[in-house]
């Protein structure tokens, strides 16, 4: 049975999203930070990671982009999971009675709309499941906690209000991070890659035009600060097409005589996002 | 006198970073969030505000790339600022001695290394020089905060350990946000846009050549998601130069062929970072 390691306590979205692309035959390895969750897939503790990489409102999770910069491990997969974020409490409040209210800053900055409407002092936490639990054992009075219905149902809340998010579409999208890389054949492939350029005028002009003029799509691309480099960036690019595509290899052969710096994160299948395409 | 908004409690490093910008010759209104401070400048209710939009080592203040998206605002300035966090207790206590320590997620995570080595909880907060204050006025024992050196004498605290940062090169440059623009002459000018594109294949190539084929120099380019459209995204570019040059009019006129959604966001004087160049 498959060890997966993800971040935050049972209930967490993250648990949720590795059932869905798992299926329910994996053991689950609860860790406190994301940090964690890829060491333990280095050590071999674990036999893959979840990590979520970008909501749809609040954007990327910057801190599992460096990781994957600092780590020699591999995405081999991807889920979305849309996010339905629950107001719980341990015991039922009106909502003009509560106090306080906690939550990820990830899951506060996504229901703003709705928070900007109470009196409570709201309160960012680790984890939004880890929010639930501890309320849930400490029997805070006049506190909620900004979390999912698992987290209800494994820590034994009231549901205050559903669907507390400013916009219904609400998706995060997890990847799996795994030690071994093994190409295969995929349906509908993605592929990460990651790279550094000079310190150039046009230097990521000329890093795209590898993409552009060989028709690869390019689906997202971000940029993280590179530390040693004052306010220069590190840039992850996602495109449709497999690494072992002849185009996609190309383009990344003529990528390295442009970038200092490029590193194949793996090709996986796409996620699909429920209730759309 | 001008009346400057900027988040955060007294001794926060945006009071800091207004100072250094304006001089002492300001009145400085604390505000509780980044939108608070868009919203005063708006209103008219201060002249200007200060937010940060990047630091070095930890990367983007995406809550105010999204601000200067919703607002009609404009950037008239920008200043960098070095940061040197501090552990400050109320009490001087001996490093494994603490139990809990506070500070904003931002300065949590320039601050890992530090961290990782101590036994203590770590507890994100709102913002760094309000941790300082909250501890200092509860006398909270066997607790720190993670802020600067004003934040130690604005609440008459101990200093346990100066330069905690993972990298001493740790700069956040902020911006200066007014309600009217008006063009002027500036030293080493830098201008910033916002644009969307359609979603299609070679889209951000094409938007790059705009600025790539009249050699106008990028410094960065950020992506955010767009919350009515999932898994697309907003850009924004800073590049050298005035938006009264006429190679960039002539950029952003071409880019409006390709773009959908274009927006000036001003042109400004580029911050110096101290210590560097």
């Amino acid at each position: 049975m498959k060890i997966v390691a993800f971040q935050g306590e049972r209930g967490a979205y993250s648990e949720l999203a590795a059932l869905k692309y798992f299926g329910g035959k994996i053991q689950l390895s609860p860790s406190l930070t994301f940090s964690s969750v890829f060491a333990k897939v280095k050590d071999g503790l674990c036999d893959a990671g979840i990590a979520p990489i970008e909501n749809s409102l609040f954007g990327s999770v910057s801190e599992n982009y460096d990781l994957l910069a600092e780590h020699s491990l591999f995405i081999c997969g991807e889920v979305s999971l849309q996010i339905n974020h629950c107001l719980l409490s341990h015991t039922k409040y009106k909502l003009n009675e509560l106090q306080k209210i906690y939550s990820h800053p990830q899951a506060l900055g996504q229901c703003s709309n709705f928070l900007n409407k109470l009196k409570a002092q709201i309160i960012p936490v680790y984890d939004t499941a880890g929010a639930a639990k501890m309320i849930a054992e400490n029997e805070e009075p006049f506190s909620a906690a900004i979390a999912g219905e698992p987290a209800a149902k494994a820590y034994g809340m009231n549901i205050l209000q559903k669907q507390i998010q400013n916009n219904l579409k609400n998706y995060t999208r997890f990847l799996i991070i795994c030690k071994d890389y093994s190409q295969k054949k995929i349906r509908n492939p993605k592929t990460s890659i990651c790279f550094e350029l000079k310190d150039a005028p046009g230097a990521l002009f000329k890093a795209l035009s590898v993409f552009a003029l060989r028709d690869i799509d390019l689906t997202k691309i971000e940029s993280r600060p590179i530390p040693s480099r004052t306010f220069e960036y590190r840039f992850y690019a996602d495109m449709k097409g497999n690494l072992q595509d002849d185009k996609i290899q190309k383009a990344l052969n003529h990528l390295k005589e442009i970038a200092v710096f490029v590193k194949e994160l793996g090709s996986y299948e796409s996620a699909r996002l429920d209730g759309m395409d």
